[in-house]
């Protein structure tokens, strides 16, 4: 095993010489012996070099054996040799104690030999203590699989699939199991409490307290699956654009990166595959659009110059007549996304949302069951870890209390207990931090709608003042050109208050106090999300259902700051708007964040990183001295840190926001998803594996709160596109027409329909075109809109088809929502949350249980009279000697997953 | 605890000396000491009772430790002396074999000495069966509860609570537990399979061929649980009226009934209680009605005599022009129920529905703790137990392939494994099944309609023939004579096809041959709900949304059979008839089903048996030789068997959706529901206490299908009642009326504006009233429609203001039903699914785990050196030895359950 793997790194290595030199001699303690499984490192402060240089030449390896007793803190330092100063911080005080504690629980740490400013701890867990906590967290032996007998089918889709299998070789004996498995912070907060120095538990809190800086495993290539070398495999077969049609080697991941990694990444693989679908028919509703274009009566009819229709004035005074067919090219363009088949793919999508949602489920449980999350609790301890920062706050609180209470001789180890005892803040502790958090939220919403508002009012200007310049040929691109700068105007807005809010949500979030880890990050997710999707969403919104509602009408137009008109959607409708607007907005940003998010700000932050140390480094001269190799955990501690998933999640939840909501206005937004997100996901991979520290292997069990947002987008989804299509596209005006006002039952006549009649006397004084290429004596014009004729006895009032067609719109909107959510509801009772294949797996070994206790009973009974004080375990442990998994029965996992002590009625 | 329990016992025969006349010495074999646990029933044919004579001589009791041989069974039989005759039937064969494997399988059995026709083999499990059964079906034992600090609300709250807590004394120790825990029938076909009788597994099955007719467990007076009586308990504190007011004893219903029926009982707990504040207001909706009726304009100008309002005729010739102010009545009662406090209560009620469904979560949560459900795994045996009738086919199937295969050997034992193995039938067995299934339910659904359709049609013939009489007193009372009358006939027919579509249901799934009994189960819940709640529903909806919509305006009435017109609601409105029919159908439906169903009609199927066994007595002569004391299991016997949860659960269920879909028209209807459930909550418990046999013990860990169905209505309740207030009820149009089209912004001239002029010349030669009380040269007429006035150039056309209020209805639709559903979300997302206590305590006994865990951890290594090879239980299960309960840890139950072996990576 060590021979082969030591040839696999040998051959990594020469394959790549520069990006991460894995050398596993030093992945381990100067005895080249013992294996580095985590790092904590820390910062020295400048002026204590100055003694620095009196301990430095007795450094030598720390004996891992040392058990020193308590009060004699500094001696045993200077004994052990660890090289390192008197602890007269109090951090370094603090620290002292936890890497005691550490020690006293088992584990073995290494300082470094000399002294410079970054200062690593490593540390090894031995074998013992590994299977003690791998008891204690109850990390569960797999089961065998038997698949049974695959179907023709099955295997010919297999053969179909194969080019797409990444190229790792298929696991043999999927029973042996991960002596490496990845060093868990869990077990350094589980029991180290540095209760002397007055702190409290886990390296969280210590790190927040900057007690160290930076905590993380290293990046390992001796971690081997199959006599593989993961980390190889992750590299050639995921992190690799050449690899971007295959699926994602799935366990290679989750045994390198842990569960929650691996359950992203899963889910972002099952959410691409699934787009290929949507994209496949969002194209063909498209190419649908392009090819019927040219026999669609009402785009034939506005470009029809022999109709003839002479259009009212835009604006009042500067704007002149205009004839329909004028902005035919923008009727044909909008024909293209507004046809009847966008309201069958806006259904398809609503169904699509919901196999989605209940696909990745059923993929969620496939992996909980491969992966032996199914029995897991949830990881209760690092649920229940309290915050460093709640910790504070209810220390200093106690304090306070303490001090009113004149009790002066607070004793520290027992405030921590009594705080434990009764943990909780109270309901005017929090007081300041809810009014801090509704005050900031409702004023970043404002925010938001002042930056929608500011790109409105800049288009309204810009479009008025352009409209005034007498040249016909700039006229003609004023709207061209105004929408098109307003959009990157729009879009940089986005770009810029996304980075605002995230910081946001997380500095309010952490005034509100949360309890625990996964509250805290529950609750910034929740804030950041309302934020950015507020963000991103708002313009399309605007665009989509305000736009032009408030124009007001020929002869009274609605004017904002006197002078300006309120801005309409051209006379093609509005979608084909949104459109632009979710097309700019969706692809920039994704190329915007992509690229220079991704790419380039951490590039530019390392080369900060490396200028600063670098200046930092040529005060410190005596690091030159010992200038040496740089060593792995050097090389890692100048990566990245990990940051957590949350932004990656954002990015994805977003864009499934656009993918889902206005789909009807835009069925090729899955395309352009799934062209991101194809080179997104290679992107992400050489992310985590070359460009950040390696993360700590964190398990979960499912994606938590994002399955929530994304079940919330997909039900939003169903009404904004009810009001999409019924609103914004011209659907339903056009299938009232032909059903309910067509003599002939066919569109023809329709546009004549759909425009108003205005009688140019009725032109307020001075409002009227002064300049005109058309007819001055030009009696009736003609305007979009359902008002009645200048001759009715209510002129220029909505029209009785006003009300009808608005009647049918929110009809439609009824049935299409009602409709949608229904099926959506029935796919997801039609697919079962679990795979049939899992479901007859986990049955077949609740068969295999239930036999083999039956004879084991059986056994039982035979040869004992009083069967109540055997255990089940003599049978079933024999298999489980260390280095002997072969002998393992093949229902051992089950055994040991489902096996208790006998439960008796008493 | 022996002494104690023979007191009670004691106790209880003195105050019921005839009600169930328990004899704990009848509870056993004829040994006077082993319990009689189970009673399978058979009937003798009448023809065999011939050679019976011969055997009778030398019945004894007998030995359980029989086991007999293979192929020499009548011999043994004899041997044993049974008191049988040689097994000669097919079924006395199976039930042989059967019968000898339970003995193989530990339990022991007793048969009646005399024979009868009707005949019990009684089942005794001894302790160490019990217990090894026990042990493989996980059943746990409960931990100790810490109720922690309770606050002083809490101990207010417990004060005021006191009245309504059942008096059943606190349970002292809830760790002694069930030794009596009811012989379940999963131990009887776990693994009891007539191989030899070419039979399969399981009691069901054998019920289901007739080798016997029944099997219960009996009543048992000797369960005890802290020294109390259970079934004396449950007779004194739930089955009587006189303590309806409490809560009921939860522990003892499921202890005695199992948790399946106690699940059942809890669920309508909860429903009854949270009908309380629904009720509350409701009834505060209704007085707010009452008091306001004389402020409200719209009916005050209805009964306004001076306004004048002249109608036109109801129907062609017969009728007469009438004055509205003739329907002030209607118009006052119509607003009791339509105003604007019904808009707020249905919002109300959407939200109710979301709280009670959480609330029910929360319960269920709590009880599955309590009552140590929370690790089961939902009764895998039971679930994928194989139904006899799906066995049959299956081996019919096979049968005939293997005749086919010219294979004239079948070999019956290999037939049945082979059978086992290959489990499954092909769609093609099914599609018949299918389509019978789909054409009947498709028939049903006609009927139901066909029903409705039945009842308009009498209602609008009697109402033209009633029209016709010339009698002016007559007249005046058609309306309420035709409604009141043809509610009644809808009534009947309503729960005629209740009947019957609870029986077509059952059996048309029984067509389906359904692989499970959970799987049968579930179909015909489903089923049968669609059906019944379409029978009870359909005359809703139709007088909710149908009625009136066709029947056209003066002039242009539209006519069913050319001489009838389609009726109409009256000019109140439509809303007031839904009350009607709602009421009449929901109270009826409740008075008729519970006096009728559930206590005549078993008062007279008992009457019917024991009439037909007396007749079939007095024929069997030999019997009435041994005319000895009845025997708690032939008092059992004679009682009505238990026929599962399912008609309860409907009943209860349909009365949710009367209490739901329609509350916005009649927001009495909870009240009346509570009514209801109180009295039903005692009916049914003295059903199972006192006119059942006992239930088999069911574990379950949720109610199962039946919380999809109510969370379905729930979803289902927001659309009707949005659509009931926006076009059944005034309030749309009112509101249109104020903020659009009142000049004066108040409710003055809404009467006026909603009825639309009619000329009288327009009348269709020959349709005009031949004979009026009305001045002949009438020119208009009025009726309640938005149509353009006869002035108009659109004359009788729908107006504008129609469009606009249909606008206006659907846009309410569209508000309302996304506001409920946000609201009913919000809620379902704010209240948790576990209770904050449940959590703490969970969190508690998790802590106390780990604890011992760690200490037990720290002395294992103390003593050895290498820790993988011991295992836990050493230390757990020396509190076990039967009988000492008290000396358990106070965490065992935790312990046991959660202690797993050691599980390493290997």
């Amino acid at each position: 095993m060590l021979k082969s793997r030591s040839l696999i790194k040998h051959e990594y290595d020469r394959k790549h010489p520069t990006a991460l030199n894995h050398q596993p001699n030093r992945l381990c303690f100067a005895d080249g012996c013992r294996r580095v499984d985590y790092v904590l490192v820390y910062h020295c402060k400048r002026r204590q070099s100055q003694h620095r240089h009196s301990v430095v030449s007795n450094g030598n390896v720390p004996t891992p054996s040392r058990r020193s007793t308590k009060g004699d803190i500094s001696e045993a330092v200077l004994e052990a040799g660890l090289g390192m100063e008197p602890p007269n911080e109090p951090q370094d005080k603090i620290r002292e104690e936890f890497e005691r504690r550490l020690q006293e629980e088992g584990l073995e740490i290494e300082h470094d030999k000399e002294m410079r400013t970054v200062r690593f701890t490593r540390l090894h867990v031995p074998w013992s203590v590994l299977s003690r906590e791998a008891e204690l967290l109850k990390i569960r032996v797999p089961t065998k699989k038997k698949t049974g007998l695959m179907g023709i089918i099955s295997t010919f889709w297999t053969k179909i699939n194969q080019p797409f299998q990444p190229g790792v070789p298929e696991p043999q004996d999927p029973r042996t199991r991960v002596l490496s498995q990845p060093f868990s912070r869990d077990k350094l907060h589980l029991r180290t409490a540095c209760t002397q120095t007055c702190q409290t538990m886990g390296i969280s809190s210590l790190l927040a307290k900057g007690v160290y800086d930076s905590a993380f495993p290293l990046h390992d290539v001796s971690i081997v699956m199959n006599d593989i070398c993961v980390l190889q495999m992750l590299h050639e077969e995921w992190a690799n654009y050449g690899a971007c049609y295959k699926y994602q080697p799935m366990d290679l991941i989750r045994k390198y990166f842990g569960e929650k990694i691996g359950l992203y990444f899963a889910w972002l693989g099952v959410y691409t595959q699934l787009l290929i679908p949507a994209s496949a028919l969002g194209v063909a509703v498209f190419l649908y659009g392009c090819l019927t274009v040219d026999t669609n009566v009402p785009s034939q009819e506005m470009c029809d110059e022999h109709l003839n229709f002479t259009m009212c004035p835009l604006c009042d005074r500067v704007c002149d007549y205009w004839q329909l067919s004028s902005i035919c090219s923008t009727a044909r363009a909008s024909y293209l996304f507004d046809n009847h088949a966008t309201v069958g793919f806006a259904i398809f999508m609503s169904l699509w949302a919901a196999v989605f949602l209940e696909h990745w489920k059923r993929r969620q449980r496939c992996l909980q069951h491969s992966w032996d999350l199914t029995g897991m609790e949830d990881d209760e301890v690092r649920k229940n870890e309290l915050r460093p920062a709640y910790e504070d706050f209810l220390l200093k609180k106690q304090e306070k209390k303490a001090k009113n209470n004149k009790k002066e001789e607070v004793n520290c180890t027992i405030m921590y207990y009594t705080k434990l005892a009764s943990e909780s803040l109270s309901w005017t502790d929090r007081l300041p931090g809810y009014c801090i958090n509704i005050s900031s939220i409702l004023l970043m919403v404002g925010v938001t709608f002042s930056a929608v508002s500011g790109v409105i009012l800049y288009r309204i200007i810009v479009f008025a003042v352009m409209s005034m310049n007498p040249d016909h040929e700039a006229k003609a691109n004023v709207r061209v050109t105004v929408t098109t700068t307003a959009v990157i105007i729009n879009l940089l807005v986005v770009l810029v208050l996304d980075e605002i809010y995230g910081a946001i949500a997380a500095w309010i979030t952490e005034l509100e106090i949360p309890k625990t880890e996964s509250t805290f990050e529950e609750h910034v997710i929740l804030k950041a999300f309302l934020l950015k999707s507020m963000n991103s969403f708002a313009p399309v919104f605007y665009v989509a259902f305000f736009k032009g509602r408030f124009a007001g009408r020929p002869g009274d137009y609605v004017y904002v700051f006197k002078d300006f008109r309120m801005e309409e959607c051209s006379p093609g409708g509005c979608l084909i708007e949104v459109c632009i607007q979710l097309g700019i907005i969706m692809l920039g940003k994704q190329l915007i964040q992509n690229n220079v998010f991704e790419i380039a700000i951490p590039k530019l932050k390392k080369m900060y990183r490396t200028y600063k140390e670098e200046k930092d480094g040529s005060a410190d001269e005596e690091d030159k001295d010992s200038k040496r190799e740089p060593q792995r955990w050097d090389l890692d501690y100048d990566l990245e840190p990990y940051e957590g998933l949350s932004p990656e999640y954002m990015e994805m939840v977003i864009q499934y926001g656009f993918v889902t909501l206005f789909v009807a206005s835009f069925p090729l937004a899955p395309v352009f998803a799934l062209l991101n997100n194809v080179i997104e996901i290679r992107l992400d991979a050489a992310k985590f594996v070359t460009e950040i520290r390696r993360p700590d292997a964190v398990s979960a069990k499912e994606i938590g709160i994002w399955y929530n947002i994304l079940s919330g987008i997909s039900k939003f989804a169903v009404i904004t596109n009810a009001f999409v299509i019924s609103f914004t596209s011209e659907f339903i005006p056009r299938m009232v027409y032909q059903y309910l006002y067509s003599e002939t039952g066919t569109m023809h006549g329709y546009t004549n329909h759909t425009l108003a009649y205005f009688n140019t006397r009725n032109f307020k004084p001075g409002t009227a075109p002064h300049d005109t290429d058309f007819d001055r004596q030009l009696r009736i014009c003609r305007y979009k809109d359902y008002r009645d004729p200048p001759w009715s006895p209510e002129s220029y009032q909505l029209s009785k088809q006003y009300w009808s067609v608005l009647a049918a719109r929110l009809a439609f909107v009824i049935f299409f929502q009602n409709l949608a959510m229904f099926l959506s509801m029935l796919v997801a009772w039609l697919i079962p949350d679990m795979p049939r294949s899992l479901k007859e797996q986990l049955k077949r070994e609740k068969a295999l249980l239930m036999d083999l206790m039956l004879t084991e009973e059986a056994d039982k009974q035979c040869t004992q009279s009083h069967p109540m004080t055997t255990t089940n375990n003599d049978v079933v442990i024999k298999g489980l000697e260390e280095g002997s998994p072969e002998e393992l029965p093949v229902c051992s996992g089950v055994m040991l997953s489902h096996v208790h002590t006998a439960e008796f009625l008493t």
